[in-house]
């Protein structure tokens, strides 16, 4: 599915989710608007959600809904971990998954993105990047996240793809490859946990990326949650382990302060319907 | 929340979820346009999303996308009844939610719709519901359907609620005296699924509403399901009964030829995310 992206204007930021429809916000204010090297940044101000993040005309974040989509890439795997002591997110950069690990008693939270300019962007406006970059245990790099895996000499009990959708740039870090080279930088027991696009949208990327999943994870499971600004209903998500089932955790250690993700929620989330089924058999 | 309705015009048809965002679609074709005594009823053609009807601007039913919303107002519900016989639905001139109901062999199935001007509507531009009362067990009335239960000698095994949201004209529909009434005419060991509205949207409407359900019925539970053109996330339903715990049932009577519910979706409907609960305490 191309994916048409449109900027905002002074009056209104639109997104296309499908060529032929999408989501309107009003503009009160443009807040940010900068073409970095890698994509155009926006942040507007709007009256229901608050502040919405674009990336190449893509809603990525609102103050309003992120806390779904942030709590369910991060909570179920951190979680399910026996004890989640190094963890890696790749991209990002709006710092929402950043903030969701440091509510476990991590040591160490690598936050990987690729563009210096999302940092500044959201930094400024989005007041708990900058309160959780601030916090001892978080380490920034500004890098490709491909590049990072490559070279890194750390090992991770979790990992956090939090990167863009299963088309266009980053459907590399959908690929097959990406996920070996993930594989290898994993501490035993260890989880990976990514965004993997729409359940309606992104159907044929789903039964893809479920074929080699499979075969390279003892545990590959999709799961999913609301993210209202997401293109087409339902977003989804991979579980991947070779010695956690997300299913079998006994007792989740789940943090105070959340407003999505419990116990039911998780176990919620990995039931799929029909038409899913039938796309990732 | 106060939705303002926006009719559409030959290029473009939007509906305004909040008074600051919502949807809009491309329209190809503008297949049907009329003010009936009741409402604005459009019904337009829109590439991804297929045949879309809208009710004074709001978004009813498209093509694309009514499974979601249809299986889950009445699968729940006919699936966890003993002996579906006779079943009602108010509302629901587009006939989706009468198709579901046909899947199951019930005797009779009764379709109460205010707008005589929509089943016109539907009946030529959505081809299940011609089908569907094309059925002998079925049977259209066209009335209000407070009036039709007040006045009704019959009794039922399941009354499904296919009504409009819980703010704006049809909030009688989701008021205390209006179930007090469903009540009053349904069988022993019977069950009541009505369509609730956002749960992001309709925070406070749905504590009110489980305030006195919880009274009136041993069991009231909330379940919910995406339904990708309905207004911010997840859609919410009530399932009542004095009888028939949803999740206590031991064989749900799945008919085939779904495209969303399963069993394991009708467990994971029920979960509620932290935020909900919070509300309906």
């Amino acid at each position: 599915m191309k994916v048409k992206a449109v900027s905002s204007n002074r009056k209104e930021a639109r997104e296309y989710q499908t060529p032929s429809s999408g989501l309107f916000f009003k503009v009160k204010n443009v807040l940010y608007e900068k073409k970095s090297k890698y994509q155009k940044i926006e942040i507007i101000q709007n009256d229901f959600y608050g502040r919405v993040l674009f990336l190449d005309g893509l809603v990525q974040t609102t103050e309003k809904d992120e806390f779904f989509y942030h709590e369910m890439l991060v909570q179920p795997a951190l979680c399910s971990c026996r004890q989640p002591e190094r963890v890696l997110i790749i991209g990002g950069g709006d710092g929402g998954a950043l903030r969701e690990v440091l509510k476990h008693s991590v040591e160490k939270a690598w936050l990987v993105e690729i563009d210096q300019e999302v940092i500044r962007a959201c930094e400024q406006y989005f007041p708990w990047l900058e309160a959780s970059l601030s916090d001892p245990r978080a380490e920034l790099a500004i890098a490709d996240g491909f590049d990072f895996i490559q070279k890194t000499k750390e090992r991770f009990d979790v990992i956090l793809v939090d990167s863009s959708d299963p088309v266009g740039p980053s459907a590399i870090l959908h690929a097959r490859d990406f996920y070996f080279k993930l594989k290898k930088v994993l501490r035993p027991g260890g989880i990976i946990a990514a965004q993997s696009g729409s359940q309606l949208l992104h159907l044929k990327e789903h039964g893809q990326k479920a074929k080699f999943l499979k075969k390279m994870f003892s545990i590959s499971r999709f799961y999913s949650a609301p993210v209202p600004t997401y293109p087409v209903g339902t977003w989804c998500y991979n579980f991947l382990s070779d010695q956690i089932d997300p299913l079998k955790v006994k007792k989740l250690r789940i943090p105070a302060g959340l407003k999505y993700y419990n116990e039911e929620i998780h176990r919620a989330s990995f039931a799929q319907p029909v038409f899913f089924k039938q796309a990732i058999r």
